[in-house]
């Protein structure tokens, strides 16, 4: 009924019997901006479908939201603790669907229900579209570098090993600014500790990929003269002082030589180094460090006799959440219990503590086009900062949450209330449904062009439930790109109110560093 | 160099020189994840390249930013005056590609230097990605409804004339609260006014393409039994007390007997009617009523000597900004003159004013693919907010500035700094480049995929400059579709402070009438 009224109007038109219209655009009638889709049956949405029917329903929802905004105070406590989650490549699309994964539209993932939100511009000084290096930069120690750099300002581009030796280029973080200031700090991530969004805590490099003296030697460089990221975790003027490193990464610790504790595997160094033995022989006399490298080792520490710990759970990354059940990799620890150990062992210092804490493989998710893996991740990330906003108290603790970067990700077309977001939203002009989400760009592309037609592939004749279903993509890449826009800062705790509106990324260190009285720049106290 | 390291670490791998890590992915290894770009140069931004480049230039950067926030005070004046303005599909990477568009990645559009952000949940009652229509019931009254629904509940599915019937399922806007406390109010967009987002400042209808009362009749309903909507904006509750109504749509108020005054085409309707003199009949003994179609009436009206002002610059929608100096339409205002002129007429009312404000042909570009046009408007949309921000004070004029709902388009690759937001952001694994800018879905696609032998189109051999170039797509949609992400809300004067948060989009009145005290909710006093 409704198309053949759209076309009665075209058809009219376009005899004349109606002398069209100069409908403001010269190019088109816009009355198809909001198609109807009369072949797709609306599924109501069981779990509230009644009440979402009445007026007083939202009103009563709004009426509760302004009622607990009104009634906010502002804190302006000194900050004890600050925990900084980093959802690498989190954009507010990959926030929104995964809200729809967790349990529908009308729910929220725990930082969601922060009380204040800004957003953070991600360029670098050298690229429109960052990457994870010089985000890292940006929001740990609070200027703005190059690409592919991490803890140098933009006077060293990337690659350039010259220019990295000029300390004066370099940049320290806000974990370096917090043990100034007598407090303990740490890093958490799912990645290899080495990596570039967790190596801005404690590392200067010219390149991210330094991250052992192997990688630097093949880069033309010195690995006499430079040290990689690895050596900078252990020896470093800043990694040699936190008290708590966890994720993966055991392999940049490890001469090949030297065969790794779980796998049938080598380490990547050419120096003849362990890294890890190194770390264990730092401790003082009267100093107790524990290595760990299982979940059950991990789970058996006692933060109360734990001056130093370091957990390396992976060779590489630690596993995707979904993959740890597939695999049976039950060994391996869920970020949430990461962060409620390194907690326990940081709360110790009554001074407080700034805690680093990234969930790392959104980001890989996505550039995998592995959505179901970036959302699962997600939510993951989620559950981890539930359980620190519970296990801390809003009066000493501030909590900011926010990501490196955005990605080309979509979460588009129709789809009706309820349906799975895995799903698809509507039908092409090509007659065939497409998917909710997509990519600009990514290896999905081959999995959804038909290599010998290079006609669209029906999704409906694809198995998409593995957890590496590669969703559609515009075009092939082999690593599916990031993108540009804003992410959002989501904030909770003392000056927690600072956080809100729009700002450079580089912003943020200052702003935590204000909550907690640490760092040379402006603070509370 | 970087490649060829790349390439060594790999073929190491698979020929087992070195025994391959289990590194964390199953699938595969992640040193892809950061692509160098060797062949392509860096262009160093001429703008600032210099200090950018220091640690100085961005630690006192964010020293002002942190100065600024922290020396904000809470405004909790009673709001006199609200204006909304709403950008009709502004999604969160539209503002940031704006931003760019219209200075480069450091600038800021006129909003984003609001102090307050928030975000929207943009979700309705029956679709998980919404249309205009069900989304301005939700940020004008409060209440979400159903996809294509405007001022009604949910208990209204669309096309439903029967249940539009029943008064009990009206919802009523911001606009009407805010009359029934004594303020005046009015209506200004770019689109027809008789359009789904300006509707639902005074409309109650089953089905927004009910503008006129030939479309009602078309559907099997009875037009005189259901009142259309532009017989609403004349004659309805809430509309005929609205003092200022401005944009496009003459076509809906004419009957198709009726020539129109600018060009040779006539009115839509069947019912005889010419609602516009209706309009002008309505006119009180001792009240001024005056109608415009052109920008050089509009101009000359005396404020002072208005009472009621009508103006309908075009049949349809207005045009293109972009548009207007390419077609010559000189006599069509922009939105900031529209702006101007409904605040002189509103700010007559000592009790102050409600005004909503649409950029509505963001949304349209977007649709067709036409990224020039969506992000050309969207500054014209800022510009029109920058003008109302100067003329009314923070200390009574509460301004917010969001969006209905996002859009499929991305903003990715690894542009260098200040690339052209037009141009190309790297290249594929088919060796052809990409553009920065693409959307999931529209007719993009057939522009960018050759019809006969189905290969992407090398956007170097295409004329990308005209206003209507269309952006690359993945698959074809005759219209583009929205996004299902949050949009943002930005919020500057009186209460502005509740404006933070994740929050439903329905929660929006609520907050703006809580600062006016207006409405039968909370309220500020």
């Amino acid at each position: 009924m409704k198309l053949s009224v759209a076309a009665l109007i075209f058809s009219a038109l376009a005899v004349g019997a109606l002398a069209g219209p100069l409908d403001g655009a010269v190019y088109s009638d816009d009355d198809r901006y909001h198609p109807s889709f009369p072949e797709e049956p609306i599924k109501p949405n069981a779990r509230n479908a009644q009440q979402e029917q009445t007026i007083a329903y939202w009103r009563d929802n709004a009426k509760r939201t302004v009622e607990s905004i009104v009634n906010r105070k502002q804190n302006k406590n000194v900050a004890k603790n600050v925990i900084m989650f980093l959802g690498d490549g989190m954009s507010i699309s990959t926030v929104a669907m995964a809200r729809v994964y967790a349990g529908g539209e009308e729910k929220s993932l725990s930082f969601e229900e922060f009380p204040y939100i800004g957003m953070s511009k991600t360029y670098c000084v050298d690229y429109q579209v960052p990457d994870s290096a010089c985000t890292a930069t940006a929001y740990l120690t609070g200027v703005k570098g190059n690409y592919e750099t991490i803890g140098v300002n933009a006077k060293v581009p990337s690659y350039d090993c010259k220019a990295e030796l000029d300390k004066s280029t370099h940049t320290h973080s806000i974990a370096k600014w917090a043990m100034d200031a007598g407090k303990d700090a740490g890093l958490v991530t799912t990645t290899r500790v080495t990596h570039a969004s967790p190596a801005g805590v404690y590392a200067h490099t010219a390149n991210r990929d330094w991250e052992n003296d192997y990688m630097i030697a093949e880069e033309g460089c010195d690995p006499n003269e430079l040290d990689d990221i690895a050596e900078q975790l252990v020896h470093g003027e800043t990694g040699k002082r936190l008290k708590v490193i966890m994720g993966g990464g055991r392999r940049e610790f490890l001469d090949t030589n030297i065969m790794d504790e779980e796998y049938n595997s080598r380490g990547y160094r050419r120096d003849g180094k362990n890294l890890i033995q190194d770390w264990l022989d730092l401790a003082g006399s009267s100093e107790n460090r524990t290595y760990v490298w299982k979940k059950s080792d991990l789970m058996a520490v006692d933060p109360k006799k734990t001056d130093r710990l370091l957990g390396l759970f992976e060779p590489g990354h630690c596993a995707y959440n979904l993959d740890r059940f597939r695999d049976n990799m039950m060994e391996e620890p869920t970020l949430a219990e990461m962060v409620d150990k390194a907690t326990d062992v940081l709360s110790q210092n009554e001074k407080g503590f700034f805690l680093f804490v990234e969930g790392g493989r959104i980001d890989h998710g996505h550039h995998d086009t592995w959505a179901r893996l970036a959302l699962d991740e997600t939510v993951e990330f989620a559950k981890a900062i539930e359980l620190a906003r519970k296990k801390f108290s809003e009066e000493d603790t501030l909590i900011v949450v926010t990501s490196d970067h955005s990605h080309s990700v979509s979460y588009s077309g129709y789809a009706s209330r309820g349906n799975d977001i895995f799903g698809t939203g509507g039908t092409g002009s090509d007659g065939i449904p497409y998917m909710t989400i997509s990519y600009a760009n990514g290896p999905g592309f081959a999995t959804h062009v038909d290599a010998v037609n290079k006609a669209r592939v029906d999704p409906r004749k694809l198995d998409t439930s593995p957890n590496d279903f590669r969703f559609p993509a515009t075009l092939p890449v082999g690593s599916e790109t990031h993108g540009g826009e804003d992410v959002a800062v989501y904030a909770s705790g003392p000056w927690a109110h600072l956080f809100t509106g729009t700002y450079e990324q580089n912003t943020i260190p200052h702003m935590m560093a204000y909550a907690a009285c640490v760092g040379d720049g402006l603070k509370a106290c």
